[in-house]
């Protein structure tokens, strides 16, 4: 069978569970139907006990994978500075927000599939391999088969070092630059106004399916081989693109399916997604 | 063999873990030594990610039984004072705090044995039969064989009801009134300074796994058949006393040893201390 | 001149300033137009410093008065939730809230004239003597003119008796009970759907201000003789209701002032607002 | 009169308040004794409204200067830490934190003097232009006669820009390098350990005084004129050094009396001390 008749696959993820005591925050029930795999607030940027259990709830009814969104203890910044955190705090933060949130999908007789970092959480161990290797650490002592979340070579290297599954992330809704970089909105108002055409958004995601390529705000074209791509759910028209994102995939005949990852110590374990092209 | 020939036994279990940030509380290297559980603070009135760490570890290295001490979210108030929390919240906040325990304990290769609702919590649970049913679905939901340590006819009922192993505790170094209650300190500075004396500890210890009975202020006896006593690591002498409990204790032919309890669904989940006598 | 000639005046209040980080909440910029004095939440069960200084500031521009709606130290229960706290604790909440709140309102250049309890602190203070006196010392030691809203026997002596400016607070936005009670609605979410007609609110605002009367849910009528009227923000319709509330009582006769105080010393200074009659 | 017949004096404060419900840190009430500017803290790094009370009332007692000892949003880190907050996030923690402080300082029938950053607010002021002219606009904005206390070219800039009181500090238990910096215990445990000689520290304190110089770990010597000494409450032999610095001082004819500054729009609003010699 020759690459080109092979099935593609996409795993496609989403923030979830962003509200918080009075304050209602993205469009969770309706991502819910569009995605594979719901990163979940833990409750230090986002998100509380009851709507931990709320949205682990949601992900469970419409067969979504969990996963915990893990972040700084930074309720007033929501997550989005840089704190300079150790090592051993990063790991500790990550493994008691992990074991919270997997309290709530064990009460739901779930298991934890992944962890996707925060922010600026995110941000710091892509760019530094000592927090990189202490959130993956965590990850690890989680459990045997939690996957994480993330982009780029230092991440990538940190979670096979330490023998957790990793599984690349791309973004569809928000424009790369020529580095790799994400070009987000500089401050939460104009984040809050961020609103990509749905059929552009779309586009992006059949083209780094197929193609494994995507258009940079300077103009030109940078490579990746996500195996989950995101779309955030607190943007106006959020499910508008999620759905688009859905329809356009099944026409290219790209799975929507979650990502499966080997057990650890196989020898696959950073294998891709069964079936993708790349 | 007749009763009186059975071996005595008892658990012994101290609040641990307490520290803060920079702020140091409670002799927690000196308690570990003489006690079989501990009940590690989960951040919400003490304790932080590093200490919670530390703390599972210090119990690993001494083979004492780790136990969640969960709270209401009041930091400003230790943890001491009523909330009027709803069941729902009740349960997800033990949910939430058993389950990030449970992430440093799985982490350190060992397993959450029990949980123990820390002052105002405790307070509450023994006398609303809605909050002590609560407590209890979430202990059952946090893991089969995790159990709770409790006092008085609610919880004890409320465990059975959904099948958590209970361990009725009793006191030592605070005294108990004519109703069962403990006589606490009504002060924080008068708390620090309760110094309970050693010998007098070590009596109530012995009589109480002996005969059943505890004196109470009022010059009266109260009959209880605790199956762990708590001593209270955060007291001036609090080692002092600790040792002379086992001291007096082993003079007595009553050994210290972590409570057991048969797995759920066995007819005897809720049985004693293998081997003592009441 | 007759009372009957007299005009009529009433002072408008709402809550403002509940947004939280990336949270929003409320129609604060719609309702500051109606109103004559915002309550300015100070971080402890909303707002957070950005928020307060962007509601000041928006307040000062609406020449709205500025007052601190302060609350327990529980964000996961949004202030709503009773909390067992002494007078003195009490005392210092206060203090520490209104301080921060007037640490904004001096550097826009204008004075805090009031404050107002929010929540479960609200109802606490109507009801115990205590903690009312405890709150009252505190509004009297954060500025010799700052007035407290609330409603009751007990507040209004309490206020008296430490020499506070106290300002009677009506709702009309809310069903009041024969008891004098307020019915909530009993949950967040049903609290978020609370959508009473403009004209019914508008027609009690009227009644209140020219009869000093209100039905209650009982079928019955209570008497009350509110300096301001209370209105929510964070309902759906708020601004419409605000909007028919204001043609009503202009229609009426009844003006929309800021409420007025007398300074502490002064006879008068628990006088009715000038030119109100009753 | 020539420069040597003037009167030497100094300033001598201390960080203080910053104990935390039940946690209890730093010599407070020995320290009182020794210093003339009390830093208390304002409840986000240390501290709580109970705390702040107590600790106003016991400087007002020993006619000690009130100053607000204001910090990031980190408990768990203890206010050590970076955050990249944008000038206007740290001019509005300014103004809640001082604000909080001196709703206490106001109930207590005093005034607030001054304020100090603490921890790693005090290093990025101190470092970034932007973030000490929003930190000096905050302080001018908190009350017209507040004097800031910190150290360095960029902030002493920053402060005549804006026209807040400037009064340089100096170090006299922490050892300085060749740079200017201080060198501070990497860990916390290591901090709790740091016990500089008494007599050391106060030939520090004598030999700033006099001769403006101290020296360097490198073995070279700095040049520092300040008008205030720091000494940390919360080391061991706290009080023991700053009884020994008193002592040198008045051996050697230096005055400890409080720093005054003149009142802004003078001319000599950034003035030394009257009477310090340099």
């Amino acid at each position: 069978m020759s690459p080109d008749q092979m099935r593609k696959a996409i795993d496609l993820n989403c923030d979830m569970g962003e509200s918080f005591a009075r304050y209602s925050l993205g469009a969770d029930e309706e991502m819910m139907k569009f995605i594979t795999s719901a990163n979940i607030a833990c409750g230090w940027h986002a998100g509380d006990p009851g709507v931990m259990r709320a949205t682990v709830s949601l992900a469970v009814q419409h067969d979504v994978g969990v996963g915990a969104h893990v972040s700084f203890p930074d309720p007033l910044g929501w997550g989005l500075r840089s704190m300079s955190v150790s090592p051993e705090e990063l790991y500790d933060y990550v493994v008691y927000q992990a074991g919270a949130l997997a309290g709530f999908v064990h009460a739901a007789g779930n298991r934890l599939r992944h962890l996707k970092p925060h922010g600026s959480m995110y941000a710091v161990v892509a760019a530094d391999a000592d927090l990189a290797d202490a959130l993956m650490r965590a990850v690890r002592d989680t459990g045997p088969d939690v996957a994480v979340l993330l982009t780029g070579e230092i991440c990538r290297e940190a979670a096979a070092a330490v023998g957790v599954p990793y599984v690349e992330e791309g973004f569809i809704d928000i424009p790369y630059d020529a580095g790799g970089g994400l070009v987000f909105a500089s401050t939460a108002s104009e984040w809050a106004q961020t609103d990509a055409d749905p059929d552009l958004v779309a586009d992006r995601a059949v083209r780094i399916c197929l193609h494994g390529t995507v258009d940079t705000i300077e103009g030109g074209t940078l490579a990746l081989a996500p195996r989950t791509l995101c779309l955030h759910g607190d943007l106006p028209r959020a499910a508008a693109r999620a759905n688009r994102v859905r329809e356009r995939l099944a026409e290219e005949g790209v799975d929507v399916v979650r990502f499966e990852v080997a057990r650890p110590g196989s020898a696959t374990s950073t294998a891709p997604v069964t079936g993708v092209h790349r």
